[in-house]
């Protein structure tokens, strides 16, 4: 199996999901144990395939015949579950591959997690589902639930939820057994089912994002959720999350670690290896992923879906009844970019005749209490309300009504006959709004308590909507000629690893991915910096130019604005002895004589190395925005067209882009222009570890590289 | 009555709270209306006073003899409700005054709510109350409930609530009616009771402000909430806060507004005049009013209010019962400020023998199932915990336990008998979370669903608590000489209403405030500038005067870093030149000649005039921190120290202030003086209406104005 197959991964994880026959190894007679409670669920949930409980200390285990060890089935057998102790594991993993069994689930903890000979009893697992190409879940997993097969290969959870209205609709995969169990709660508690719940545990084998590629692919998944402390492999992720996309599973999760101190404990929580968070978050941006940081948003998120209408845009009209709650509503849908339009003239005209005089037919529209008395009327507002071409999405808000059963069946109407989004926020007490909350949603009418949690799952959605109208548009783009690859390889060919590239290097390497740069020449002698500038043409700029010295400015090592010969020979003179008193030995190249380029904005376009997600752009404005602000939009290559201009309109200080103080707006898309190479660079030569363009400088028209630093790995 | 004694306004409320007799004018049989309501509540609930309604429809009214006319009347009436229709409202209440009503509450609605004809009548009606001396609440309003006297003077509530636990305990004003009443609604629902509830309608006398006031000097009210969405007067509601901060009465604001739409849509939606919200935000941030924005944040609050420990600072310990949700909590406490800090070394020895080898003993303490089966074992971790020295606030995660009473009474049992706050998140089943919620809140242990709604109101009430320390350590202080005022006002009394002042007439409006400025001299011309020069020693900055000029760099009026005589000859003429093709006509008072100051940071400290709060004292960074990021902090004058460190902490750009690319730290004892004279400036004169300094250069010493500006009304 190759590292880059996605398909083959996903095939291979087909026992995993539908074994026909499992063994539980280590089964006991204790319900209350992992190792007594699959048998137990499996039979009660009448699993249709076949099940070998193997313990050499039964005959026979709650009707079963029991055999003494794994070898002694006759049968062939696809999934192995082990809930036995940590010592006699890998032999028994060695068994299963003997066996030829082609999904292994291992509930058994004391392994990586525990650090030490434990990491190295795991590796040696990872070692033999490899050798016996077999994929394993866990180990310290709670195991898999699987419901159309009626797999409950797993020991927390024993009973199938009854009363669900949306069977086989919500596919989740947990690092945290524990975590994976409380959303399982709460998830059936809103009567929406589960096609899958899989608790990955160490990933000695099967990753995380493995199963989210899986339940993309499986036909019945609906909605992928999750709860992620972090992944092994960002490419990984990167393809299962593009997977997702394509097949229209919005992905839900949660992931830990935002801020350092929880990062640092949710790195001690499993082995996953965790890298920054912020990454992770521009990812998520990236490929539609939505991020949720509680209960409440999730279940918001899955009953709107569930509604099956995802917003097509974020337009919204208000029904409220009272005037203020429409407003704070309005505040909240501002907050979270959705746009409180102006309604129709003809819409408005509709709700001015169906509503007392003293009500506000503006959006939001207050209803008043004249709802209450008069039947239909309520849905005759939202009726018009929702099919007015300017919006996308209904919010309605309102309360006291208590469980009306008149005016709740009208709301339900309402969105029933409407092609939008239609939301309800329910407030008062709460007794009384939980029971409204409850009829609406067993109608699949969304509704929830908080304007908060209503808005920012929209929010969420007509992003998700947006970023994945942009994927299936978007067809990769070659910006750079096999040629320019070519030449910028022979380039690297010449230096050695780890090196960091002289300016003038780097600036070729930009040149050749057909990156505007400065005009420039290297002098070694004032009288060749003279001459330089004669060429080049005056205003010059003088630079350092020595791999010892990163920093120029601090080093004394620039000088502007040379307008004269003779301000060049000075200036030559005073940069030499500036670099080599700031550092001591400092290799010094010569000077850079460059063009001066016109007065613009600063920006700052580079590349990091993420540990997880490996190559990463940035983007920033220069100077003091990236430093003290760290105002920059960060994206993992490779990227489309839509990352760069994304990138362009995520950094707050885009407003200088523009332009402020009667300077013209910079031109966007010769930055993303060169984002892209950027990108396209990274891709090409993983031994680019670092690279920097600081600044980029851009006008109206144009754009230069002044100045760039690459290192190796 | 003045403007600004309080306590008169406070006393003058006095009857409107406790009327020993009331009049209901247009009193009616119809319950559904409210003309028919306040009688059914008032002798429902035992009001204790005398009850008349005024009809001359009605010989008898539920018992009671109804008057034909408020003078029918033969005993003294305190206050009078006022139902009837709009036209026949202002006949009434001269009535009222002639019959010395004291307080008129009044339901009508068709004033300045409808435009038109209704701010004539409504202001007529203020004038009313000024003349007569009577208090009046509305008109468009709901009324007032006040529980000690069974005071049900209002028209939407009509019933006392039932198994309230903590009675006359929260006391509520509200600017939108309807919203009050699902307040109301919410509240109850939490079994917390309510001192009084005001709506206060248009506001034609009786203000928002006063009612907060009135509520922090009451015996009874132990928290003081409010839905506003503006104040006539900032001036007012200064010092209502203030009271509130003194009598250790927290005060819940849910304010509209926060964005430009909400605005208009609340400007529209009552009468009241609304201020930037940028500026009540900050002015809320001044005074520890704590705003909140969900209903699940209120009652969070008052359940924590309710147990009677507000918080005594930010560290936490967490106890959460798996590694992933005791993560995600350390993130939503990072996100809000708290912090989850190492425990005792004692504390964790403890725990270690408390619990199960695989449990966490750091922070958060990962409880495991543990405590499930042993008896005692939750309560003896929540006890070790919070009464570990490190921490001041216990946190405890817990899911899937079930309405299992003998854990949640451990849980009831620490929190009890600890000095701290503790607060419980409740996740799973949402019926079942519920049940334990209750459980734990009627025992006065506060319980949520939500991670961030306990972190959050948790964040609220540390900021309120060490807001409130500094409010009482605080005592006012003058940093400028009486002398200095008066010199100001002699300069100021020669300049004509309205000015721009010139850049020297500014800056020595500054000196004599004791602000430091550059050295500088006015010149007339080139010869001037140059002895000029020569006085204050090179290098020099030359910079148009002219009061038709306000930027002066645009104008190209500013020459920097003129290091000989004839650099300053030179840049003489061509700033008078460049500032007149700038502007014609410009009339140019010369050039200002000042001392090259050294490099440092450029800050800006201001003023400017809000509609509702007056002077607004302004903080930030120069350049384009102020204008493309908004990055500064505003506080309405006048101000204390505290809010003068406050505001240079709370910018974002702060790290620059600190030193960043090997900079030393700026002097901000320095900065904060200058704000503080600042505001004293503001405070003297109210008629500057604008002023800037900007920059202040602020170097690890020193600060600087380099340049100023103020403009007059």
């Amino acid at each position: 199996m190759t590292e880059n197959n996605l398909a083959e991964r996903i095939a291979s994880l087909h026992f995993l999901f539908n074994p026909r026959s499992i063994a539980i190894i280590g089964a006991s007679q204790n319900p209350a144990k992992p190792s007594g409670q699959p048998l137990i669920a499996l039979q009660k949930n009448n699993f249709l395939g076949k099940i070998y409980p193997v313990n050499p200390r039964y005959q026979e285990l709650r009707g079963l015949k029991c055999y003494p060890t794994l070898k002694a089935i006759p049968d062939e057998v696809d999934m192995a579950i082990i809930a036995i102790e940590v010592s006699a594991v890998l032999e028994v993993l060695e068994e299963c591959g003997q066996k030829g069994v082609k999904a292994v689930v291992v509930f058994t903890s004391g392994f990586a997690e525990v650090g030490g000979e434990g990491i190295e009893l795991q590796k040696e697992m990872t070692r033999l589902a490899k050798e016996y190409k077999f994929r394993l879940l866990g180990p310290n997993c709670m195991g898999i639930f699987s419901s159309r097969n009626s797999l409950w290969a797993d020991f927390p959870l024993m009973d199938a939820p009854e009363d669900i209205l949306v069977p086989d609709y919500f596919g989740f995969v947990t690092q945290s057994g524990g975590f994976g169990c409380i959303f399982y709660d709460v998830v059936k508690a809103q009567r929406i089912g589960f096609s899958h719940f899989v608790s990955t545990g160490n990933e000695a084998d099967i990753e995380f994002s493995e199963i989210i590629a899986y339940m993309a692919e499986d036909a019945y998944t609906r909605v992928i959720g999750g709860y992620m402390e972090g992944v092994k492999s960002g490419a990984l992720f990167f393809q299962a999350a593009e997977k997702a996309l394509e097949k229209e599973k919005p992905v839900i999760l949660i992931k830990t670690g935002r801020y350092e101190t929880a990062a640092r404990a949710a790195a001690s929580h499993t082995g996953a290896m965790v890298g920054s968070d912020k990454v992770y978050d521009a990812f998520f941006r990236q490929k539609g992923i939505i991020r949720v940081e509680s209960i409440d948003e999730l279940t918001a998120l899955l009953l709107i879906l569930a509604a099956g209408k995802i917003p097509r845009g974020n337009r919204v009209g208000i029904l409220s009844a009272s005037g203020g709650t429409g407003v704070l509503l309005a505040d909240k849908c501002a907050e979270y970019g959705l746009e409180v339009v102006s309604l129709a003239k003809e819409t408005q005209e509709k709700i001015k005749n169906l509503l007392p005089d003293f009500a506000s037919y503006a959006n939001p529209v207050d209803l008043t209490s004249a709802i209450v008395p008069e039947p239909g009327l309520l849905f005759e507002c939202a009726h018009v309300v929702s099919t007015d071409p300017n919006i996308d999405v209904l919010l309605i808000c309102f309360y006291n009504l208590g469980v009306n059963e008149a005016i709740l069946n009208q709301i339900i109407k309402a969105a029933k006959t409407s092609a939008k989004t239609v939301v309800n926020i329910v407030w008062g007490d709460e007794n009384v709004c939980q029971k409204q909350i409850r009829y609406l949603n067993d109608q699949f009418v969304p509704a929830v308590r908080e304007m908060e949690v209503a808005v920012k799952a929209l929010s969420s959605l007509i992003k998700y909507n947006s970023r994945r109208q942009m994927f299936l548009q978007e067809k990769p783009v070659s910006l750079v000629p096999l040629k320019a690859k070519e030449d910028v390889a022979a380039i690297l060919a010449q230096i050695v690893p780890e090196a960091k590239l002289t300016e003038e290097e780097a600036k070729q390497i930009l040149k050749t991915y057909d990156i505007p740069v400065a005009k420039e020449e290297v002098a070694a002698s004032p009288e060749e910096a003279v001459a330089a500038a004669a060429r080049i043409g005056y205003p010059v700029v003088l630079k350092i130019l020595s791999p010892d010295i990163l920093h120029k400015t601090e080093a004394g090592g620039v000088k502007l604005n040379l307008d004269t010969p003779e301000k060049v020979l000075v200036a030559y003179k005073e940069i030499i002895t500036n670099a080599s008193s700031y550092r001591t030995g400092a290799r010094i190249k010569g000077v850079l004589v460059q063009e001066m380029l016109p007065a613009g904005v600063e920006t700052i376009i580079g590349i990091s190395q993420d540990p997880v997600f490996g190559p990463v752009v940035m983007f920033g404005l220069g100077g003091i925005f990236v430093e003290v602000l760290q105002d920059v939009a960060l994206r993992v290559v490779p990227l489309t067209k839509s990352d760069a201009y994304e990138m362009i309109d995520e950094i707050k200080g885009r407003r200088i882009l523009d332009g402020v103080r009667g300077q013209s707006p910079v031109n966007k898309s010769a930055i993303a222009e060169v984002i892209l190479k950027v990108a396209q660079l990274a891709q090409d030569f993983p031994q680019i570890k670092e690279l920097d363009i600081n600044p980029l400088i851009c006008s109206g028209k144009e754009v230069w590289a002044a100045d760039a630093l690459i290192v190796l790995r």
